[in-house]
């Protein structure tokens, strides 16, 4: 149902001295760090009586029980019960691979022989890089996930959903774009030459009018490489291999989109940008400007998804089920026959 | 499932400038004004990633998606797609026959070809007539709308959910009841001669003792219409062909109710009442008062629903199942074989 | 599916002017006291047309509906409709056989013709005893009955649920555990010689170290008495036939566990403890810690159900599920082998 691969769980400065209780691809994880500060991805239930592990508190690098006092290390082994010598071997909490990077903490779904051998995705390349600062958080959202790949992989809607901060009319109507799959990655390029700057451009950048450029790049299952650059008009057609830079102003973004369940969506998200695209006494006002972008497309998602639980009247339910495609549609169309393809080699 | 026919779907006053989303009879709606002022109901769904449109706005008479910007005209038809020239004819939301009048808007729910050769039914009758003033509003009430039929044909119920407004034991315990039915109408009077007044009839009718008559008219498949009146016990004895007028004292009051799920149904509700029975200064007093009626029915109908969902000792849930029939339910037992004969019909 | 038997449906205190509706074992109840005092238990929905009758009032010795006023006595009969003269024999609400005592009303659940002949166990036993201080209450829970069962049986998770209140390490390490089978009774004992105090015991029994020991009786269906004493070191180690006994410092737990639904339960609650326990003006807060020791259970018990009701990797939800049994299980396990032999042979 889902596909097998690394997806985040957590962010790696949310992991304090209590352990975290998560579901993820609708298993009930626990989050914690041992002795050593490795990361550990547990069941989140006590092999006794299920009182979940998240519940329970850290000593001395274990993960003790708040029921009866089971003690668990960091394999999953339970290696203590209170008012008893014995422990039986199989007082063992499944446990998940776990790695460690660019901000995030991922968890391996799928046989867990397979993770050695699968790297964890390059997404966030900026995070921790000098000269750039990175904002990040969680957001909980009621939707599928496929809904997320479809609104990251058509950026057209920053014109109506986005309108008075990042789009305008001209990302709808003046854009050039391409879509471009290599192997299971999907890529789409808008490239918009000559127009009106939106207005984190204009207030931000300093443009009146601009050329300017995003680009996705879908990155299986879940994750989603977002760059935006601009430059001014005068500095002639926008060449293809600049698309990945941000030439005078811009801004990354990177999303890890894990399933909680089948209609609610983990939206891991990470925005970097140079030092230079914000005066150092603005910070809050872009940031704030940022994360409300996010929470513009959640009420977007949310809506989608009460709609599609309603029963059409073409009595079928629970999916999009469009009438008709748009050219747009192009680069979430590809992702989606991927990310089924891989769903179903599970 | 429902009877077909004409529902009302919204007030005359609630469409400003913003789309409407509802949901009625199972169906979301999304209700808005065209160029030219003509109501327009469309399913409540883009054609493309199914936001609702009520999420969208109104731009120059049509109604634009809040997500990717596709244009609507009245007929449901998408008519623009920003960023490419052509459009797909199947680009059509489904839209339903709308009417307009006595302060509210009905969709046709049925075969649309079946819509011009019904007339919508004329039940607020007094609605715009010279000296008489109506208020109304909409209430949603978490019940089926069956539970509403019911109480509205037997007007008993004002000695015990409204016996400090507009009820007292007279009601129940001194009224002359007739049942009539007329095709699908069902006309349930009841007289009380020589009783006490109750609280609404002494404080604004001025009377001690009084003549009073009810009159209900089931009108299919959600209607009810419904006449109060008045006059001093001198004046000797009702006469049926009075039962219509409010003579002294009265007010009229026009249910649509129109079913919104299996469980809850939308009250759409308005009181006429002649300027005579209220002076000017204890407008707010006497609406209010006649509001909290509403309330008080509001109070009965979702404590019998919650009844009616736990599944009784006979085994079947979901309905009223009443164990014995006084002699009071004859007119709702009529209206509720009609509305069940119509809806099969369907 | 649920045992015959006597189940508390209320407090004796908490019956006034008022009936009262609750769901006992998945049947709407309304619980209210006639004209002679006597408390009755009927089915909670009027034989009309279904509002609960908990909705209604008390007139004159009879509950009487608020919705068309039909009046019922003690029996369930329905002896008056109003507005005609005939009541039908067959207008008659399920009655339940009813007992009231130590503080409890009690309804029973079976073949009515069994009531007279099983008596009301005898729990709690020092309400109302000469020197003894009684508190109680319902605490509304939502977890499976069986949950708290499992809890009561195992008191060694005082030592991390209740660590600051009553229990302390040494509860779950140091204790000598025995559990006796007698009849349909579980009875486990637990001793524990020469340890630490824990909180309240050091600070309103004024002990350092102590002898304490705690006794569990499980009374089927659903009843659980619970004794706790003390007493210093130097008194030597505990027969077994004190800890019936408080000793130097105790008190008593009587719980009546009824199931409200599958997964929400009633847990009827009452304390007692010998005036000597506690100075007088200290009560409220010596209150207040033993409550609080109430609501710590609760958050396990909501915690551990919502565990439950997912499905987990085994394919089975539900149930508890524990992939290993510990040596504390040994008294929850017999209660619910006789528990599963009872509900079977409803």
């Amino acid at each position: 149902m889902y596909a097998k691969g690394w997806y985040v769980c957590a962010m790696s400065d949310e992991l304090g001295n209590e352990p975290i209780g998560r579901m993820i691809l609708e298993q009930p994880v626990v989050i914690w760090r041992d002795g050593a500060g490795k990361p550990v991805v547990l069941e989140d239930r006590c092999v006794h009586r299920r009182l979940p592990l998240s519940k329970g508190r850290l000593v001395d690098g274990r993960l003790q029980c708040g029921y009866h006092g089971l003690e668990y290390v960091g394999s999953g082994q339970c290696v203590r019960i209170p008012g008893q010598d014995n422990v039986p071997p199989r007082a063992q909490a499944k446990s998940y691979p776990v790695a460690e990077g660019q901000g995030w903490i991922f968890a391996w779904i799928g046989d867990p022989a397979d993770a050695a051998a699968t790297p964890v995705p390059n997404v966030a390349e900026k995070v921790g890089a000098p000269g750039w600062r990175t904002i990040r958080g969680r957001l909980p959202i009621k939707c599928n996930h496929l809904l997320v790949l479809d609104n990251l992989l058509d950026l057209s809607h920053l014109a109506y959903v986005h309108g008075t901060i990042t789009g305008n009319v001209a990302v709808a109507e003046n854009a050039r774009v391409e879509t471009k799959v290599n192997g299971n990655r999907v890529r789409v390029t808008r490239v918009m030459e000559d127009v009106e700057a939106a207005m984190m451009y204009a207030e931000f950048g300093g443009f009146d009018r601009l050329n300017r450029w995003q680009l996705t790049e879908y990155i299986p299952p879940c994750y989603y490489f977002i760059n935006n650059g601009s430059e001014q008009v005068s500095a002639g057609p926008v060449a293809p291999e600049r698309v990945d830079g941000q030439a005078e102003w811009g801004f990354q973004v990177y999303h890890g989109i894990t399933p909680e369940n089948r209609n609610t969506t983990h939206q891991f998200w990470q925005i970097s940008y140079p030092e230079s695209a914000c005066p150092a006494n603005r910070l809050a006002e872009f940031d704030d400007l940022l994360i409300k972008v996010l929470y513009e497309d959640l009420y977007v998602y949310e809506a989608q998804q009460e709609s599609i639980e309603l029963i059409g009247p073409e009595g079928r339910d629970g999916e999009v089920n469009p009438v008709i495609a748009i050219n747009a549609d192009a680069g979430l169309n590809q992702a989606r026959q991927i990310l089924q393809r891989l769903s179903r080699a599970v």
